[in-house]
């Protein structure tokens, strides 16, 4: 059992800055997210686009507001569960929930934080009958972890960023990389699709166009996938792993039955207070929520998480007064014992 | 007179994010402070001090987060009336606010933003009775026109960081600087301190402590200085300019007499819609206002400023639906003709 202060469902922007502002509050964090990094939309649909209405930021890419993030909350040592999807919620007699996952890893907390976004990231599947008997059997929908290609032979398909950018990187881990796509014609960053271009005359990536996957060729495990290459004889290629990579898809999911109100596939929340759910103890934060006039930016998620957490102090301290001090003024004291201070003034005589 | 969409009233952090969010909505800005430059107390107070709570920034020191916000409201060609406070507003038969100030300055718009911090700053100011008489006639209590000073002789009093910093700044332009204080010992930051020190000994500031200024000579401007040294026999010291920087500290001031509900000297919002006030059309953000749990954070007024621009526009276009793009997607267009966007994904064959 993880237990914490404060459970966050969702490591995107909104999750991440709340470990922050709790962390000034010395109130301890973790995370859980369906995506095997964090960031939320911002990593997972467009890291390399640049965001413009970010306070201070004349312009940061989605990708680096993300790495920002993570060095900012860093000292206060945020726990995360990645690549597991929050499924059950359930209120103990101690009035603390306990929150169980997908892949049945449990997390118990006084205050729940629901930061989940527009949902949970779930891939977009391929219309292949037989492929649910191979997943996590050699199939994969988006990658935790490169190192368990080292020296396999890797199949992707996908015609998008995901799929040549993921191509590109794992020509350097694989023993050999294949990518089917069912157009001759890809779609990502201009360099993405040109260095393809170049592993693929240097002969480190293969590739099959216009073609599809239609089945999957093994016992317990991936053996090898059967391709249509324009039309033409179905045939067999040998392969570890088949990687299908046509994007994720966030939705509201098993949140959606925890008795929360819903309302516009969003969680009603009270804006005029503290972004409370109508379960005490359950708070939606971030695009996740609605209320009136409610606007999905990231900028209202940081507001939002930092009044989140000062009434999640009072409900885990009922009896502790919390007097805010700038951060300028008091520093910011990290879990792993750093500090963070401004340089004092100094009183000096001058002769 | 001075047109505009939305007037905003201070120039601090959330005033000025006011203008980037009021632009993507295509409404103009016009921003008065009583202060000569923009930044309201992250430029008068603490501008060499780091923040540590600006999202997606681990540190920031305050004049940088002003200049920050300068550059990403650049492209909205904000008006500026500085060094004037805003005094008198008076709703006019067509549904617009007019708002005039000390100096006379008339500004009209449909739309009133408070923004005012905790008020306009306003100098403390010493102890000498025919002060008043030369204020702008060689009395300044804050600096406002650097280049007003060449070649002329400058006296500044005050013991601190503006005093140490005009100083130093001061020796580049102005014929002679002496700076006087009640005590030898200066509170700043190490290296202002360390400077002055410099300067003193290379005869660049003429420096009199512990002492004080006890009165002004002159006919129609100032002349001259008295000063008592060490509780000695009072002296003359000949200048153009009497400069005393005892500190700005900030009062609500007029606006608490525009019939505006207040509450522990903050003016009352609804934080559950749209940030207005009691009068409708007029609005405060940022740590002007007060509502239920109120924070008053930088992070925060970003928050209030954007939702409160969404109401503005229904305000000044009732019969236009506006639908938000996210700057990503949408690009942001300058009213100076810049366009910033994204880099667009290319559609590209490999073969
Ligand atoms: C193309 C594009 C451009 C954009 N441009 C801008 C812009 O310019 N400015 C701006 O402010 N915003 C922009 N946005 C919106 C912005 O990305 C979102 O407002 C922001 O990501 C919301 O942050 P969040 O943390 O609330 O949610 P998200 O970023 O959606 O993160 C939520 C996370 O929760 C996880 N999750 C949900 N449910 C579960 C569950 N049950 N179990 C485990 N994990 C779960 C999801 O997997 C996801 O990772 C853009 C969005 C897109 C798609
Ligand atoms: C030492 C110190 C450290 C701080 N540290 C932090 C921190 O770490 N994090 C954080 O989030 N916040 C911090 N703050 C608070 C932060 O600076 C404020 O929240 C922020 O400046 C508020 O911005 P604002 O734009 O609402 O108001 P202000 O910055 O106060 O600006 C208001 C402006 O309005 C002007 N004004 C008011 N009335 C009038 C009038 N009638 N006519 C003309 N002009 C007028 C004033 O002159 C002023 O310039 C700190 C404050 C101080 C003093």
């Amino acid at each position: 059992m993880i237990t914490t202060d404060i459970l966050i469902i969702g490591a995107g922007p909104t999750g991440l800055f709340t470990v922050f502002e709790a962390g000034l509050l010395k109130l301890r964090c973790h995370l859980i997210d369906a995506l095997p990094q964090p960031g939320g939309q911002c990593s997972e649909i467009y890291p390399k686009k640049p965001i413009y209405d970010i306070p201070a930021y004349p312009e940061i890419l989605a990708g680096d507001l993300t790495g920002k993030l993570m060095e900012q909350i860093k000292q206060f040592e945020p726990g995360f569960t990645l690549g597991e999807r929050a499924e059950t919620i359930e209120k103990q007699e101690d009035e603390t929930f306990i929150v169980t996952t997908n892949k049945g890893t449990k997390h118990q907390a006084k205050v729940v934080a629901i930061a989940g976004g527009l949902g949970s990231f779930e891939p977009r599947k391929p219309p292949i009958p037989n492929i649910v008997n191979f997943e996590d059997k050699g199939v994969e929908y988006m990658i935790r972890e490169p190192e368990m290609y080292r020296n396999k032979k890797v199949v992707i398909s996908g015609g998008g960023d995901s799929a040549l950018d993921w191509s590109i990187f794992l020509t350097d881990i694989a023993a050999e990389v294949t990518l089917i796509h069912r157009r001759n014609e890809f779609r990502g960053a201009l360099d993405s699709v040109e260095k393809v271009q170049e592993l693929k005359d240097a002969g480190k990536i293969k590739m099959i166009t216009p073609a599809e996957v239609k089945g999957i060729i093994g016992k317990d495990k991936v053996e090898g996938v059967s391709v249509v290459q324009n039309g033409g004889e179905e045939f067999t290629i040998e392969t570890d792993h088949f990687i299908p990579l046509f994007g994720l898809s966030p939705k509201l999911g098993p949140i959606a039955n925890w008795g929360l109100e819903i309302e516009k596939n969003a969680i009603k929340v009270d804006n005029a207070l503290d972004y409370q759910t109508n379960i005490p103890g359950i708070y939606a934060i971030g695009d996740v929520n609605t209320y009136p006039g409610k606007l999905k930016l990231i900028l209202c998620g940081f507001h939002e998480a930092t009044l989140m957490c000062q009434s999640a102090f009072q409900r885990i301290f009922p009896d502790k007064k919390y007097v805010m001090k700038y951060t300028t003024v008091g520093g910011v004291d990290g879990f792993d014992g750093t500090r963070k201070e401004a340089p004092k003034a100094v009183v000096k005589k001058i002769d």
